[in-house]
């Protein structure tokens, strides 16, 4: 398959880069929800490119185009369609590649899965434009999450192994989250910023890219969703994060981190706080046995190096089946993570709104 | 849902710790596939517990039961059940434990999402036992990809912060993978060894439990496996991995090492060996675009300290509301990483064995 | 894939005519129904062979028993798995059947599908014994739909083209159904089961076999379950429907008979009785654009002739490639539709609990 | 859900009657597809109102715009979307059918299900219109069958009771598919045509409208594809054939006739002809225990009358909560069997794709 995901709330996303148009389908999302044009258009905005000289300065016309779904300014509660169009691409820049696939890219593996069909301009259906629409998706699961308590936000925990300050396990407040959502850069930590900004700036001289990691929380998510098993809440976050191109790495809570824990400190006592049952730490993450807990829901994505690159790389020719040079024009983000954050945010919101559904049913 | 996973090869596990029995249904398994009982009993053998002091005694019969989809020695292609009856449990040492939740166990949570009604001996459906079902598909499954050249194996990767050596990213071999199968202990480095296993020690002898890391490897993999956006290599096999209890991250080829890359060493240039295209460097994992390139299958499981320890731990009292002291009896593994290999290779063997026979269709 | 059915409700059934033991594992079942195991037995026994002399003598062992997802008498909430044991199977009855197959059965195309390697014995898994475990499944659902206000009831529209009595579109009352459920034969029409059965004996007489359609109705269905396009009410309940062996035709309200109704006649016009809106013909079968109306669901199945028939019939042999005689050993029922009605039933109610857990969600 | 729909290929379904526009995505579809533009018109023109005085002359474009999935001249494998825009749509005339809900149709359960949020202008996502997406996806899905050698057509088995001659249950030749896919009115009997075209402009005279059955054939398809039990031919078939709206009842083979059949003539005796297995009739409509025989695959569905009739009908104002009487404006057809079999056949190559290229995976 590859294109669609959810259970409850199912999304089918389409298009390739530098085709008609791209754009997603959201069937299963639920009705009477107001769709706040400003919001949306803010989210695509987040993720965007030509916001700064560090990312990419190629134009793009990322205004959603409404096709079904919403009438009378709410979701009807049938499918949802948006189309992006494509505009002013150049494809001239992206002459053979299908030859001379590009490392790190998906040229070759997409060559091969579709037999030599597949649209190579752009990386086709495999670009990072591709995020444009679940950006979409995001941002209208955002607004039905938000009627529910429940806030998705995300700051970059690190780029170029410069940490942000990380979030503080057991409270997340949505003022905090606001702050993030309106920065140019969501980072908590300034001087983090400045360093990180730095080392961009560096390898964009480079002609190099560097990667990242992006830390993102829910809250508000209500106590007791998901399931054991084959279907935990890691799971099904796991598995849209990593639809995500360029994620190489997912963790809750401690993660990677609880290796170096012991059982006594790792686990997360239990107390009262008035009626709610927290824990005093939170190295779960907001998961306790593939179910939610109450507490924030945390979770980080690794995010590689962008593997477009101006500096000659080498790489093979498949029909000559030499190994040559190549150079690749265009223009490319030295590090894609300062746009990822909008991107995480919208692959944990459809999972949640999806899990919440899921418990809610109908109502 | 919960307990159901696959697309074109759907398991179904069952059970509960200290019920009649656990058990798995695997749907859509090729026929004609020689039930090599001996492979399967030695893959269950290698995640029961009791083979040495440091995990638990507790004594477990792991023999299946096939009730149905083998006939004459071979897979029908119709559903294959295994059933694990539960003897001998002394479900005693599990009371009270629906009053005051165990910290960083599934008791809270699970009681939350089944409204009280959920089995709590032992954990119920939540139960690390119910991974020996997961075992159990995932040898019938590895069987079949040994068929089509395909083999999968894993080392611990750290127990305790101690790392052993990782896997070389380009070269696997099948006898390296054969040589960790029949291990006692899977780790390629015997100081490494050495060392956890004094790091297990030390932890039991504190009434405390230590996390580590399992690296999973698979050769021979199909390159063209997979596909784009929702439906990467990565996200099936990351939403089966966190299906294994205690797995709190999951990383692959560099994974969150690539925070830490720029793209010129990030990326992985390819070149021709024979007719066979191939990369100088695996940093990917042997997935590019979502889509399997043909190099080692490389991925990394983060897996947290047993949450059941001897030492008098702080909990919640839920019917009086307020903080006890919690001591858990029984025996419990003061480390279950030693035990995890075979459950991580087999949710990889599950995975893998959906993604090619949905790749091959019926063949 | 094949033996996998349900969304929010999954049930995974297993088993082989002569292998070990037949079963099915329901996902997602609501927690808290209490496990009334002498209806269980009841609808389990409805659908049992030997019950009368027309039936086949066969003597089965159909009492469940339950490995999981049941404690303290009620369910958990994780998977239920239930399991009856093969006992006394004569295997030798249906030897020479891979080789010689019986026309109507599913010997030829399984053979096919799965490439000689599926059990030949009694059909194996394609064998209407499998229609055990989904009674076992429906009954389980009868019990949380019940909690829920909705009941599930048939009876046998007619056999050999004895028509019993309809049920009155716009009424079907709880005594009506639970009279049908108590009844050694469910027909309404007592002169008409006279006719039913004499027609049967006529063919059990002439080693001949005669078909029929059941009538399932539910009641008490809240208005307003399903979706439009492709999830209707109808698609999901046909689905399971021809998962029934031998149905080869599903309609609802006045299904084939609307190609003789015009227009004004059909459809069926609104009025309010009390609070509630109801239409005061019901043609519709209590679906309207996929979706419920809150008035009775009606649907039949269409029930083939057994195709087991002790007459000397015409088959190709295999091996050999020429048209020889079959004579099939061993007792079969002249008509399974007296033993049908509780299946149909059994896959309604699947598909009701599973639309209606889908609307309630975790509630 | 929904509008989702298959599993090796998936169509999403979006838009509504009177919305900006309505489309579908398509996700799986094979690569290499050349597309045929004027075999996709055609099958749009052949469900396309206007086409002859009987039908609705309301002005439609059908003519579908590719945003994604073709590039050059082919499909590429990953998602085609094609979206229709809708134009000149006089929504006024539907104005108050909110209110008023027209007897049988979805004007009410809609209501229901969405709380109100649907857009009730034309049926909103409801409405016949949104079948044309399905005939494009059908269309492609056709030319890719024929790749593999499978021909899918119908005819028109009876409108108001005038039956049209059936297809010859083990023949039906290419020729006769094609000859019925040019024709105006796909039927095979040119007086059953007249007496039919006769019948329909009685009813438009009377302010009524009148159903049919539509009988379709799908020859060439490989034996040995589907699956026991929950997923037949059968349940896939019918699952999508009762998405199409108007549809009440589906049969395979002799379907409800089977209920007037004895076992010894209902059992299609196997032969040999050549080397391929064959059955002598045809009676289970190429569909063996739930898996295709090679024989021809034989389905018809049951198309109740146009709900929208310009007789004055009597239905419930929903805010005043009496009886009142409905004129319904506008142009509607007085029988959409006309056009309704390009519409099954659809669903049927929709289906048969789906499971094709699941039993021959990527190939």
């Amino acid at each position: 398959m590859g294109s669609t995901w959810g259970n409850s709330i199912r999304i089918s996303v389409f298009g390739e880069s530098h085709g008609a148009g791209i754009g997603v389908t959201i069937d299963g999302f639920p009705p009477g929800v107001v769709y706040d044009e400003a919001f949306i258009l803010r989210e695509m905005e987040r993720r965007a490119p030509g916001r700064n000289k560090q990312s990419t300065a190629r134009s793009e016309s990322d205004t959603p185009r409404i096709l079904s779904g919403v009438f009378d300014g709410r979701t009807t509660g049938t499918p949802v369609c948006a189309v992006i169009e494509n505009t002013n691409q150049h494809s001239g820049d992206y002459a053979g590649l299908a030859d001379q696939p590009r490392p790190g890219h998906a040229d070759y593996t997409g060559m091969l899965r579709y037999k030599k069909c597949n649209d190579p301009r752009g990386g086709g259906h495999f670009s990072g434009r591709l995020t444009a629409p679940l950006v979409f998706a995001g941002a209208l699961c955002k607004l039905w999450l938000k009627m529910q308590g429940v806030l998705v936000g995300s700051h970059i925990q690190s780029i170029a192994q410069i940490q942000d300050m990380p979030f503080d396990d057991v409270c997340v407040t949505p003022a905090q989250l606001e702050q993030l959502r309106l920065a140019d850069y969501p980072v908590q930590n300034p001087r983090a910023l400045d360093a990180m900004l730095a080392a961009i700036e560096d390898a964009r001289l480079e002609q190099d890219s560097v990667g990242g990691v992006i830390e993102c929380a829910a809250i508000g998510v209500p106590a007791g969703l998901g399931s054991p098993m084959m279907d935990t809440v890691e799971s099904r976050l796991s598995s849209i994060l990593f639809a995500v191109p360029a994620v190489k790495g997912v963790e809750f809570g401690a993660g990677f981190g609880f290796a170096a824990l012991r059982g006594s400190h790792a686990n997360d006592a239990f107390y009262k706080d008035g009626d709610v049952v927290k824990t005093e730490t939170n190295n779960n993450g907001g998961i306790l046995g593939g179910i939610t807990s109450g507490m924030p829901l945390l979770v980080r994505a690794a995010i590689k190096p962008t593997p477009s690159i101006s500096q000659t790389q080498q790489t093979l020719s498949l029909s000559r089946g030499t190994v040559e040079q190549l150079s690749i024009h265009g223009r490319h983000d030295p590090c894609i993570v300062t746009r990822a954050a909008p991107v995480i945010e919208a692959a944990v919101a459809v999972a949640l709104a999806d899990l919440v559904r899921e418990a809610n049913g109908y109502a």
